[in-house]
């Protein structure tokens, strides 16, 4: 009877597929979990030194809405030295979902445009209609690449954003810096806001990670430590951009997320300190495993950073592979969850190489039985 | 330039009001800060040891959308015990602004009125027009009483929802146990969402705190342990109330807030087991020596809860007078930031009692100046 209250927003908000296979996946004992979106390392220990010592020395209440000064200093020296643009400012936000969730009620209003790329990260399209929001879908299969004529095409007087992933989750995709120099100039050239979600840049493995800020200075990018720091739970991440919108965000920001959690923004200030090489060099040994061991039997593009796979589904349907595979323990996405087309499916490997090894055995029986 | 491409609905989320009293505060050297929204209390010991025994552990990735099962478990049989509802689920939000954000947009659709009370908690209004949602203020000057049947007469047939706030942040005003069964009666019989925003329920000096779900099985709650337990930068909340309601709101926080921090939703577990007699004792303590002080020079409705004090501002205008304390070193907040009425300002006493003390011999001479 109280479903009746239930706003109409939240019919954009499906999560029942991906359920249905977490559902399915419960069930099985000691899967071979190649599923999960986080690193299979843990927060370094001098990370979380820093974070008891934040605790014990008191700072647990709130903090400013756009972060703690040290951690925005640090991260603005960054940001300023890479791209040097004189109107860039940033804040800290509650993870890149939350930089997300907040730039986009802070920018679309109803009835814009926001153009995704097909296969997007899972989100795209329900925190657009949060936003009242009509996401515009072009489509990149079979090699993941963005055709410029496809976004010119696509443009209309009514479009107000693009959010692009790259290095892509789902599909572990590294767009050329042809290709993102092309998209951040047709934005800027036609008056369209850029969101730019870096959250993988860290785990780019075959050559350095281009951010679309370098051709566009209006570029708003979101990231954050989630994935390269291993603190996906910690829900620090943060948002950079011109400093009018950075400011408008912050409205938004104020009143909902309200802050980031302050120990652990003190123990990220120390986290920037680390030298990541070599979590990220056996993040590249995972990649070649991965793509070594499948690639002669199942379709692949190839994978460049992130830490997925994209595999087109042996038998055409994702779910029914992805559900074939769960019978025989294995656990993957299906890419209904990221796409319109269910030809393809997920395969993470941010796990042991001893489970990746066991995912290959297992998998390459499964494709040829 | 870039200008053009913020969101209408950033409009409603103007901060310039406590942002310009800020400003001014930021500029006195060891002001007596009587503004603050927090306790001056520190998490427990025992706490913090579970904060850093979880981070220890590793337990730093995502948690399932609606918080780790231990603490669900935990905060559900409170609940239960409390209430005895068959229908009354809970989840881990992203502090008490996190639930109310997310129970605002997977319950209230443009054009739906929800009635608040003002003075109201400064978000209330932001957060119904992030959702689309027209706020309908009942003014409760000058005892900040609900009168049920101007709560009658604002019901119309677009009332979606009340959001309740009890005991009041900014005036410390508890309601009678007649005013909570009204409300929640009226509700009831109406068929409009009760929201009863409890975060300020621990700190109840004079009578044993009464929650309209005693009364509404339809009731959402929305509380957390941020100020009870001094842990407002941990951004540690929950949501109770009908489990379709629940459902609705945690697809909603799965594409937005993701989950509560990890780690400190395992020292919320803990947190839980505290005794709080001695803080609460304590804070009554405050509240009688603030309101024993002042009460001669000042009409101030009887603060029964929370940390506040909400007298009428000699000379008439809050924001006046507020401005006049700034220069004499003594911060407080205006009342304009929680009221349509520029007549009343907040002192907080959530302060040393040598704060409070100094605080009330400056504002005494200030008062009679």
């Amino acid at each position: 009877m109280v479903d009746r209250w239930i706003s109409k927003r939240t019919e954009h908000f499906d999560s029942s597929g991906i359920r249905r296979v977490f559902d399915l996946a419960a069930k099985i004992e000691n899967p071979i979990n190649l599923s999960i979106g986080q690193p299979d390392f843990d927060v370094s220990d001098r990370t979380k030194e820093a974070a008891y010592r934040a605790i014990r020395e008191g700072k647990n209440g709130y903090t400013l809405t756009q972060g703690i000064p040290p951690l925005k200093t640090k991260l603005q020296k960054k940001v300023d030295d890479e791209f040097n643009h004189d109107d860039r400012e940033l804040f800290i936000s509650s993870g890149t979902s939350g930089g997300l969730t907040v730039a986009m009620l802070s920018l679309i209003d109803p009835g814009d445009e926001v153009i995704l790329f097909d296969p997007y990260f899972l989100v795209y399209p329900s925190i657009v209609r949060l936003a009242g929001g009509v996401p515009i879908i072009i489509d990149t299969h079979p090699d993941f690449r963005i055709d410029i004529n496809d976004v010119q095409e696509a443009i209309t007087d009514k479009t107000k954003a693009i959010i692009f992933n790259n290095p892509s989750n789902p599909t572990g995709v590294v767009a050329t810096e042809e290709e993102v120099r092309g998209l951040a100039n047709l934005a800027k050239e036609k008056g369209i806001v850029l969101i730019s979600d870096e959250i993988y840049s860290d785990f780019c493995f075959d050559a350095p990670f281009v951010s679309p800020a370098k051709y566009n200075d209006q570029t708003i990018v979101v990231t954050g430590l989630s994935k390269s720091h291993a603190m996906t739970g910690w829900r620090v991440g943060f948002v950079h951009g011109p400093k009018a919108l950075i400011d408008a965000m912050l409205r938004i920001q104020q009143y909902t997320f309200v802050c980031a959690p302050q120990p652990l923004q003190w123990a990220a200030v120390e986290g920037l300190d680390e030298d990541l090489t070599d979590h990220i060099h056996a993040y590249q040994k995972k990649r070649d495993l991965i793509y070594n061991g499948l690639s002669d039997l199942l379709e692949i593009a190839r994978p460049c950073g992130a830490f997925y796979i994209y595999p087109k589904a042996p038998g055409g349907s994702g779910i029914a592979f992805v559900e074939k595979a769960i019978k025989n323990k294995i656990l993957t996405i299906p890419g209904t969850i990221f796409s319109k087309h269910d030809s393809h499916f997920r395969i993470s490997y941010a796990a042991s190489n001893e489970t990746l090894e066991q995912g290959i055995e297992s998998l390459r029986k499964l494709i040829k039985s």
